[in-house]
């Protein structure tokens, strides 16, 4: 796996794990921190994050989960990356913002590796000849899958696809996640993701000094 | 380049060559000729040929075209091409049948590598990773881009993206399609455009000798 960090002057920050374990909810906590303290903040997610991007995005979560092949689905992911990574994320950090997106790379090596094991090379491979960045800094924020599977299933909303395959296929994700903290620790931070949202948002603190840009 | 040729008992054919050059036609007359000699014919054509790479398709021919990167584009070109080869080609030579493309990996290395020559390597990479197949026989119709542009604008609908580009352009992908024949003689045959359709598949004809399955 590439070790390679972002260019530009900016941090660039991920968020991952498992369905409905606070992502969207911790860079959203995230961001506003930094921005009342000064900082300018890009907030992203993926799949999406450019508009290009977005639309490739549709593609991967609507429809039959047997609508594009492991390989298909792979190719398709890497180019929402390429795309926002090109028109989002670059450009953000080189003007020296702070770049917190909801998902990266991380998500499609443990979603596609807990499929298939054989496609996380494939995932590695591809991400190093068409992106070739890892985040600076990376949390996973780590809960049971019970737990969070009751968080998400309490929202609504149609883009369900990777929520409808059970406990157990959430555990191994779960196993997946943790294990790239482990490979990783300089860049990938575990948090517990159980408690309120404020309570998660101060371990993230924790964790790394934000200080203003 | 890989010169791996296709799995399976079937025979796999592609046209290529610049726009309005005559690919559809002599694909469409190709077929015709080749059922009535009792094979079983699959004509389709790329981008495209699968539901789900129509869909990608889409995102590839419409807009703007600096929509995507080149980077991209051949990542969704490729994608593309996977869930064709996949969900199309490959099972339909697996049963036996004749395949016959409009467009393959070919017109990707021609048109991208025309755009910026550093992609060519790029386009074969990600082609060698996630497909590792070339056609059995590949016709390219070589006509100069004069003939071809005033065929091609003779006809309407929107997907115009690769034809807006002028004659210089189309001269240096013609130079790319007649460089490809050169350098892989046995698979990729040089056929003269000009004449009427009829005239242009007895040329074809005269290539190959196309038998009964
Ligand atoms: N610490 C928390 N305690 C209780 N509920 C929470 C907490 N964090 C988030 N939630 C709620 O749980 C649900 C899932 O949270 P969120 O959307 O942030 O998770 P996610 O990881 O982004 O999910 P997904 O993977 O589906 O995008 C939301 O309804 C959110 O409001
Ligand atoms: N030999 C020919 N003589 C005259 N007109 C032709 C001949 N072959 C095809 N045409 C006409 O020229 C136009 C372009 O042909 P065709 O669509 O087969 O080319 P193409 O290579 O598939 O083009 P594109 O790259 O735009 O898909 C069509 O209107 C077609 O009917
Ligand atoms: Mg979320
Ligand atoms: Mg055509």
């Amino acid at each position: 796996m590439s070790t390679q960090t972002a260019a530009g002057t900016g941090r660039f920050i991920s968020f991952e794990g498992i369905d409905g374990c606070g992502k969207s909810t911790q860079s959203r906590l995230l961001s506003e921190r930094l921005r009342r303290a000064g900082t300018e903040v890009v907030l992203t997610r993926e799949p999406g994050g450019a508009p290009g991007a977005e639309q490739i995005r549709k593609l991967l979560v609507e429809g039959a989960t047997d609508r594009w092949s492991p390989e298909t689905e792979i190719l398709l992911f890497t180019a929402a990356r390429r795309d926002h990574w090109e028109r989002t994320i670059a450009p953000a950090l080189a003007r020296g913002a702070t770049v917190i997106t909801d998902r990266f790379v991380d998500s499609t090596r443990v979603y596609q590796g807990t499929t298939r094991g054989d496609l996380v090379d494939l995932v590695d491979e591809l991400h190093r000849l068409m992106i070739g960045i890892e985040p600076d800094l990376t949390f996973v924020i780590d809960m049971s899958p019970e737990a969070a599977l009751a968080r998400a299933s309490a929202r609504n909303g149609g883009e369900d696809r990777f929520e409808t395959f059970g406990t157990s296929f959430q555990s191994r994700l779960r196993e997946g996640f943790t294990s790239l903290a482990l490979r990783a620790p300089e860049r990938v931070r575990l948090i517990d993701g159980n408690g309120t949202p404020e309570i998660v948002a101060d371990r993230i603190d924790a964790e790394a000094v934000f200080t203003p840009a």
